[in-house]
């Protein structure tokens, strides 16, 4: 049994509690006024949970076949027609440039697809998700001749999209890539053996571009040494390029989702972007990458919170333990009067509708930092995109993985079988902790990178926006109290990432011992400016949500935001605890 | 690719460290000194290691047999010959009692079997794990006519067992049980559906004895109306008894341990103790079998440990953030160099360590609680067991498997598939929260009977052990530091007590709010005090392992112990935020 209703009621909200205003303002987002944002989040909905959905738990159960004579591999029963079906609905390329056949949709309302998408069928969404990737780049770096023979295909979703990074020796460190390209008229060979490609074979379109890292003959050793290349699978000219899968992997989840291994061999590939610079172009996507797959961790939570809610409804099992609520002509009372089944679901939905509340405003910040008129704006916008980036993949990932968890826990023994589906979405939801930039990459990313910039600018413009919000909350007497203690996390926030930046300059060490901690410290209070976002929202407008909103962001201060306490506290103790062992003594 | 070596050394460290001379100085346990001990830990883990390892992840992938028509359930390829193997080393009844076969061995060396073999093989180990509670029930309360049938084919594995106890309608709340005893000449016949019935039908031995809770006809309503009874697959006279395997769950993991719906229609049982008193049987084996699950967590946490570091030591990637430690000759350095990759295993070895201390305390309290001669001590030990015991199967099973998605995690891609098999063992040890009352039951158990219970008296006996301990360890300079904080976080905890106590007795909704979170608190205090006696013992005999505990014990309380200040804040905030919630706002 699969449950799933996009809340597309919680999605308007977030827009308009994170100032989605200002991006349909904007001259290209013009035709995306609320009303209209409205009917594509329910035609969204409708396709992820009457589309997507049905083969979710089937794909799963059924996994994939992979050819070793030709390397082929076909998806699991079905995935064929709903594919076709999403490439019909227009929505693929939802995002994607006009010019080229795209939807030209902002972010804002893309990442709620992609949310849905993912909720509905996380393997399947994965294939859409990566071609979203490589259009960006193509957008960015590319030719104008590679972009007018690839992005109309690839918006549509005809054309699906791979990125090959990964090899067996690198996946973090991508100084050590070795695939090689080899100019070859006006073109190069590639040859070399790429892994973990997702969607790096596949029957769901006729042809596969693949974005593949590798090295020219003069290149310079490390990451300073990488080009970017487009391969496709079949060529232009409709040979069959030498780019093959040679192996799938076998994974804990996303079992309908093709893990590839991908050799090369003399395989056609033209150049994107700029020789020995094609780490910029991986640069570009990375910022919309990451924020999906923290996404990933709010569709999974949202799904496994519907179906652990869905479950306690029905269950009767004991007693109150407040007699005024034990119904004496049932054999035992639903399992909502019991404290703690409430608090298993609250922590999932109080930390769920903050995340998602965090990632729309990412998402909104990321447009306005692209197409805002005023360059200041779009400084200001981005400063925050960097910072809030890595924390939105950490943070939310983690706390994803642990929410499916949790509602697990709801449902007892009936929620450890797939007869409901949750234990799926613990599997599929675990590999986000580790994909596109470990979360420890991020930490690191977050503390050697994002905040010493500029001297601290990011974090200053995030100190500012949490500021003006205090005060603005602090003006309704029913968020004030929540105000007040969002502004005491941002004072232990700003007393921790003072030491950390410091820390990140003098004795670096240190600061990668503290980093993953310390991103989860940022994340909860980046969550706590969320909730004082929406909880000022919900007293603003008065809306049929606002008493649950309300409820919900007390709850979440009560009950999650204390979770710093001890992170600042075990951050205090710095590397010397685990730098103390003699490898012999792990 | 599955990597084990059971810890014997930490094994036997921890016996001396927890009083095992006490153990082995009681007269029924004459022949275990230590030197045996060490001799059967060591067969143990050959056993585990060779015998068992090799079906584990063969059988999760291959997984059960299950024949509609006949019911019969068949184990994965190679389950029968392992087991067969068990059953001749003459361990699967180590702890069962010499007089009908068995090793009478005390639970302290018994644990540490269990330990192995459910790291070695966590579905086969469940087969054994049951059998052996069927042994303790019909021990105790079983008549000398049952005990002579049933315990010798038992005690060797010969025959296995299974516990009856739920059924669809009811789970944690056995009252609701439905299924009827009927007298019939010297037993009686029973009819009903018990449902998540681990190794309810199987093809290791040739019979199966199924321990069945159910009501007589004049049975009051409610708990005070159940009675047990043995309900052998195979009668004494040779004829299939009609208790039959109806369907296998279909689960996230456990693959190769069969969990049955099991229809009784008419079978023929003999009733185990007193008629309507079936629950107390129940609670005789609760401690050992909550103990038992409660090691699954350390079991599993250990071999994933084992993994992620072998994994560790062979992976490079990326450079050290101190330059002095890089390896200029090599690509890049190897992962232990980063403080994170340390940070994730060292949270594994010191609260897996500090677990499996907790755990062989327990088990020598519970021998001594069981055979000591002066009924003082027998009274005092079994105080602590009452109490410690939800703490060791609640902390144990959560923090095992949140240790074994770490273990993933320092893997990255790689802990993701199933060539390291990890991911395995995080679908395996989730269940562990979840059976033998889930881990909120157990936090009840804790805050609504242990801690009341006689003014409070279980609780006041570990404060002494504590205190003891604090100034025992007091006198080592290099424990003192790690004493004192284990003193105030006590203090911290009998505040906490003191509070949840009261409300136990005043508002029981409040203190079933803040059960689970003060469970995780107690927990953190529990191992606290196994670290004290570790570093303490660590220091007296200066071996091999002194240096290595001493760090551990530093991380833990530097870089574990304060999430319980988190906790505690968390508890404060009582139960106002998630009771305020109207359904239709969840």
């Amino acid at each position: 049994m699969q449950i799933y209703k996009p809340n597309v009621q919680d999605m308007l909200f977030q827009l308009e509690a994170f100032g989605y205003d200002r991006v349909c303002a904007l001259e290209p987002f013009a035709a995306f006024d609320p009303d209209t944002a409205k009917m594509l989040l329910e035609q969204g909905a409708a396709l992820a949970a009457d589309v997507m959905l049905p083969t979710n738990r089937s794909g799963d159960q059924e996994g994939l076949k992979w050819d070793p004579k030709t390397g082929d591999v076909t998806t699991p029963s079905g995935f064929k027609e709903v594919y076709a079906k999403m490439v019909e609905s227009g929505f693929v390329g939802l995002h994607a440039p006009p010019e080229y056949g795209g939807g030209g949709a902002p972010l804002s309302i893309a990442t709620f697809f992609s949310e849905m998408q993912i909720a509905g069928n996380k393997s399947l969404s994965m294939c859409p998700g990566l071609t979203a990737g490589i259009i960006e780049a193509l957008c960015d770096h590319g030719s104008d001749d590679l972009k007018q023979t690839y992005l109309p295909k690839l918006a549509t979703g005809q054309w699906s999209g791979t990125m090959c990074l990964t090899e067996p020796q690198c996946g973090t460190d991508l100084g050590l890539v070795r695939t090689k390209a080899v100019p070859f008229d006006d073109h190069y060979k590639l040859t070399g053996t790429k892994i973990w490609i997702t969607f790096g074979d596949h029957d769901l379109t006729e042809n596969i571009v693949h974005l593949v890292l590798a090295r020219l003959p003069d290149a310079p050793a490390g990451i300073k040494g990488i080009s970017t290349f487009v391969v496709p699978k079949i060529t232009l000219d409709g040979r069959r390029n030498p780019v093959k899968c040679t192996g799938l992997e076998h994974k804990m989840g996303i079992h309908a989702s093709p893990t590839c291994v991908i050799d090369l061999e003399d395989a056609e590939g033209w150049l994107v972007g700029e020789p020995h610079r094609g780490m910029r172009a991986m640069f570009t996507m990375m910022n919309t990458a990451r924020l999906q797959v923290g996404v990933e961790g709010i569709a999974l939570g949202d799904i496994a919170y519907q179906t652990a809610l869905a479950y306690a409804k029905d269950r009767r099992q004991s007693r109150s333990l407040d007699p005024s609520k034990r119904e004496a002509d049932q054999p035992a009372d639903n399992i909502l009067v019991h404290p703690d089944v409430r608090r298993m679901l609250l922590n999932i939905k109080a930390t769920n509708e903050g995340m998602r509340g965090l990632a729309t405003w990412v998402s909104t910040l990321i447009d306005l930092s692209l197409e805002h008129p005023d360059e200041t704006v779009r400084e200001h916008c981005d400063d925050l995109v960097q910072l809030l980036t890595p924390v939105v993949k950490g943070y939310c990932t983690e706390r994803g993985f642990l929410n499916t968890s949790e509602a697990m826990q709801v449902c007892g023994g009936a929620g450890y079988t797939t007869d409901w589906s949750i234990e799926q979405y613990v599997r599929d939801a675990r590999i986000a902790m580790i994909y596109e930039g470990t979360n420890h990459i991020q930490a690191l990313d977050l503390v050697g990178r994002k905040l010493v910039r500029h001297g601290g600018r990011f974090f200053q413009g995030f100190a500012k926006e949490v500021g003006e919000l205090v005060a603005a909350a602090s003006e309704h007497a029913q968020v004030k109290p929540l105000a007040e203690q969002l502004a005491a996390a941002l004072g232990k926030l700003t007393d921790v990432s003072m030491a950390m930046g410091g820390k990140a300059m003098t004795d670096p060490e240190e600061a990668g011992a503290a980093a993953s901690n310390y991103l989860n410290v940022f994340g909860l209070v980046a969550i706590g400016y969320s909730w004082v976002r929406q909880a000022t929202h919900a007293v603003q407008t008065q809306g049929p949500q606002t008493a649950s909103k309300l409820k919900t962001a007390n709850y979440f201060f009560a009950m999650i935001l204390p979770e710093m306490d001890s992170l600042i506290g075990i951050i205090g103790a710095g590397k010397e605890h685990m730098m103390a062992f003699e490898v012999d003594e792990l």
